[in-house]
């Protein structure tokens, strides 16, 4: 039986940016620009404050006319006991589970470094419905992924086409910081991301872990 | 009496980048290039996690041979209740009181957004010794602040520099997102970051709020 998802990641929310092979691909003429010249060669991460938690049903604020709000449908990665250093082959064993994330945002200005001011706007972070056991997920790169609003499909993915697979991730970041139990991966928002506006009821699918429902509503 | 440090600045710690006019005016030329083409209109901020937090005559790991380890003194500002869309003039009502920050960091490779991976390795964020009861600082903005390392000043500067106040930041940030009671604002580090190596003593003093203390260690 799943423990419930609320008693268990109470982390840090991690996260990842240009995570998805088809993003990266169409970034990587900017990448080579000043002020970086490169692609990132490591995790770019980024941090969901806790003001930014939500959940199954919760509203999110739309930021207002003049601005844009987009959905960002993600696999989500509860860490399950401390790791540190780990390896790739060792790192699925810290992991609790797995539940879907829907990470808001305004649009990004920069791929490379996003922003707290787009990324951490109360509610833009909706987690849930459930906490599904890694046990039950044996091989989190092969799970479809897709975003409705009102119901039509708007992205469809695999985390087939991550970068940078799960248990890759928790190495390479693990490698410069401790990851606590309770910490939240957000692995990864595919390319296409698309506007939403208020009235729009936003769902997010993952094979296996359900579906998160969130609804857009005005300030 | 001062309410104990560890009981009040439970929250979000949050940095703000470039909030000292002197840094800002170094910075200048380079934010007219790609991909910004202009100095950034509002606070910078980005966010030191949970692993990071350490404290009075805490170990800091140097990240080893052939990285850079800098210091970064700052003036943390411990919130007393929650804040959301506050005005300039009410905004040190939300203040519960004053500490020192140790804002450790690999050198910046973007002044403009910098990188979880240079913030956030483990112990990066030094605060204390104890909270200041906000009445007994009539006047955030003027504070000296100096950094020692092993005994000799190496950085010294005056909050009265600072890009914004304190009651301007609060007033920015929480246009965008609720700022919570325990959360702690790290209102910026001067310019002339130096570099420390193991084995040596680190020291902030600020004006009314103490000294904090801090070693550098080996791997």
């Amino acid at each position: 039986m799943s423990r419930a998802l609320h008693d268990v990641a109470t982390g840090t929310l991690f996260g990842v940016a240009l995570n998805y092979q088809g993003l990266l691909n169409q970034h990587l003429t900017e990448f080579e620009q000043p002020p970086y010249q490169k692609p990132p060669i490591k995790p770019v991460l980024f941090i969901k404050t806790p003001n930014t938690r939500n959940g199954q049903d919760g509203v999110v604020v739309h930021p207002g006319a003049g601005e844009r709000l987009q959905p960002g449908p993600a696999l989500g990665v509860v860490m399950g006991q401390s790791a540190s250093r780990v390896s790739v082959d060792q790192a699925l064993d810290y992991v609790a589970g797995y539940t879907i994330v829907n990470e808001f945002s305004l649009p990004e200005d920069s791929y490379y470094r996003p922003a707290v001011k787009a990324k951490c706007r109360d509610g833009f972070c909706s987690i849930g419905p459930e906490l599904i056991p890694a046990a039950q997920i044996p091989d989190p790169q092969k799970l479809d992924i897709k975003l409705f609003v009102n119901g039509e499909v708007r992205q469809a993915n695999s985390t087939a086409n991550f970068v940078r697979g799960v248990a890759q991730l928790i190495a390479e970041i693990s490698e410069f910081m401790t990851l606590h139990a309770g910490d939240v991966l957000i692995t990864g928002t595919p390319e296409g991301r698309v506007d939403v506006v208020p009235g729009d009821r936003v769902e997010i699918e993952i094979s296996g872990l359900g579906r998160l429902i969130n609804h857009i509503v005005v300030v």
